[in-house]
């Protein structure tokens, strides 16, 4: 039975605190293990990455080698139903066309006292993507990470995916094909992670990496952070729902088991005003789950982390909601706009009962790559300012040396560092 | 000898890679103390705290108190010199004023098919501010994270500093109040970013922690990213000046030693096409030398990383500055434009004989946190956008699911995710 808590319950505040800050990953240790790999690939390069894909993926990339060729996705593009690949053209273009609105502008002014100060932003090099093999190689995943790269200009990208037995989703190249990748390596875990960053004979090293992956993944690309950009550490996905007695509750159950069906450590909570709605969720999500190919891992899910909370007034979902700070909220209310004003923290939200989070997933246009565990107090999701970086640019005349000059040489020396302060007097009074 | 290299050598491009890839920094192995501090003060909260700082900082934080009091500050601005103060004002006005163009619009559209969607941009609620003690407490630097944080909206601001031997800087205190910092506390270390990201009795914990620190607080700031947000890990400081013939060998080797004199492992360079402005460059450098209070530190960091280097053309420059991605680039030439606009890698840069780097850590009013050691490559300098997060929102109605609901559909079932599918299908066709 999933959990239940009532706002009007004197214990809310308690089980609420336990819910938030219930731990759904468990933590491997794997971080010795993982610096051991990034020091090996750095010295043997090539050569270790063929001694752990043989280990860990069981594949010969002596044999197979390590890039994925171009013949190779002309094929896996062939062997893929048509309706897969017509609907994967239609989330690229859309993701497309919405992020293209992200790119963010240059901006030049000069200031009342003649100063000029500028920003110009340029798109990183090269950039590598980490694809997870196995059922978790999604094809939408790809179109996600890489067209806002393409989007913000990035010229390289590289993306690595490990082939266990061999074997890479024919959807998975196909899509890398469809948003532009330039490479694509057969190779995963904290080896491909160490190439990216370090380089071998075969894989140039990029100046930044993105993409979700397993612990060994995440604790390598927090070992090479500063070597190199990363995106965010994914954590599981999240869903909550905020509805009112006007929402169907079939509806509501379906969204909360797309959730759960991903991850038995995913988590799905409804919030509402109306209790009688909170029971027939309740029932429809069992009705559901005794259909669902995947039921085992949502029923999982659902049970030991879904919840339904019951509040006094739908307004009162908002400040719990900023607390759960949810990678993903639908708010399927009479008034969904109101309540979505006032949201502070929340990767992204689904508005109206004909918004479920899948449309967002999948080919809504904006990025389905969203901040997890609470992070979206901090972050936001993934987009095209992930792949610039800004250069601000000063310029100043004598005129303006001589306004602000002072100042600069008033504070190099109260600070000590009277090179500093020389550097603007020695322009000001071209004797001293 | 300062290193002399000249592009027309047979060996340039070894030597030029070898002055790219040299290690500035001694790692220090500080990680598992680290990982104990954390540990620590998570579970012993205040107390940890005062045990450490009476460890590492001599100081008595059961008698003094571990928040500095309104009075405190009051008292550090009076003992402030007038002309620090003022200089200060003038670059916290500076800063505001321009770190407030940075603020980015909420947008929102509907898309051709009807589909709205919107980005809404809110700040991070709290951030903690990190500040070095002891020579390194630099009040410039408050202003630097601690404006651009105010201006972004953040609510609440709270600073950690050292105080060894139960001193702050009075003018570290006095820009912090300038800045709208809103509470202080004498803690620093790694003890002190463990409080910033879990809490203590004394101190709240914040969402994100941003500013420099020594190995310890970098680790832990590794550490507990995820938990909180964090911004860069700061490394040595360095600038590249790109200068022809028509620059001031004075004004050159003022701004090369403004860098030096940082840190011994900070990084001068000199690129030019004049190898007589070279040799004056050379000269001036060891004679401004001599009369520098910190010569010891500036002439370390000019003999063991300073670099000239001499190329036939002067737009040989911007491939070389580009793999150096520096943090600061001076451009002092006949027509600095030109060469600016063919940058791509670098953290700010200062155009034209009149705008020496100082002007831009002080009083230009841009940012002087800016992205050290090559990773200009992927990163931006400090600024509004590290202190406020994107909410993605998204609204179909029936028709637009109509429309692109098959997509999703397609998409989900190729994904062998079937609830995702089945939440947009139970939307379309109520009736399944």
């Amino acid at each position: 039975m999933v959990q239940r808590l009532s706002a009007a319950e004197p214990d809310f505040a308690e089980r609420f605190d336990a819910l938030l800050s219930m731990k759904r990953e468990v933590s491997e240790d794997v971080d010795q293990a993982v610096a051991a790999i990034l020091a090996d690939v750095r010295k043997r390069g090539d050569e270790a990455l063929i001694d752990y894909s043989h280990r860990f993926d069981r594949v010969d990339l002596g044999i197979l080698g390590i890039q994925v060729t171009a013949e190779e996705i002309a094929a896996a593009r062939a062997e893929c139903d048509r309706t897969a690949l017509d609907a994967l053209t239609l989330a690229r273009d859309r993701i497309e066309a919405h992020h293209a609105k992200q790119l963010p502008r240059d901006e030049t002014y000069v200031d009342p006292i003649g100063v000029e100060l500028g920003s110009r932003w340029t798109a990183v090099d090269s950039v590598g993507l980490y694809v997870p093999g196995g059922t978790a190689s999604y094809p939408s995943s790809v179109l996600m990470n890489a067209v806002p790269a393409k989007v913000a200009g990035v010229k390289r990208l590289a993306m690595v995916v490990p082939a266990p037995g061999g074997e890479i989703s024919p959807l998975v190249l196909a899509a890398a094909e469809l948003a532009g990748v330039d490479e694509v390596f057969r190779v995963g875990g904290a080896q491909a992670v160490a190439a990216l960053a370090f380089g071998t004979e075969t894989i140039r090293p990029v100046a930044k990496i993105v993409g979700p992956g397993n612990a060994y993944v995440a604790a390598a690309k927090r070992r090479v952070f500063g070597t190199v950009g990363i995106d965010m550490i994914a954590g599981p996905s999240e869903v909550l729902v905020i509805a009112d007695g006007t929402a169907n509750p079939d509806w509501i159950a379906a969204d909360l088991l797309a959730q759960a069906e991903h991850d038995a450590s995913a988590q799905s909570i409804l919030i509402t005003d109306d209790a009688a709605l909170g029971d027939a969720v309740a029932e429809a999500v069992e009705r559901q789950l005794t259909t669902l190919p995947r039921k085992d891992i949502a029923s999982a899910s659902w049970r030991d982390y879904g919840a339904i909370i019951v509040v006094e007034d739908i307004r009162a979902a908002v400040p719990l909601s900023d607390r759960i700070a949810p990678e993903h909220l639908e708010i399927v209310t009479e008034d969904p706009d109101a309540l979505s004003r006032e949201i502070r923290h929340a990767g992204a939200i689904f508005i109206g009962g004909h918004t479920p989070e899948a449309i967002g997933d999948y080919v809504g246009g904006s990025n389905h790559v969203l901040p997890t565990a609470r992070t979206a107090r901090f972050a936001s999701g993934l987009g095209v300012l992930d792949f610039v970086k800004r250069t601000s640019i000063l310029r100043c005349g004598p005129e303006q040396l001589r306004a602000i000059g002072p100042a600069a040489i008033a504070l190099g020396e109260a600070e000590g560092l009277h090179a500093h302060a020389r550097s603007v007097a020695i322009r000001m009074n071209p004797g001293a």
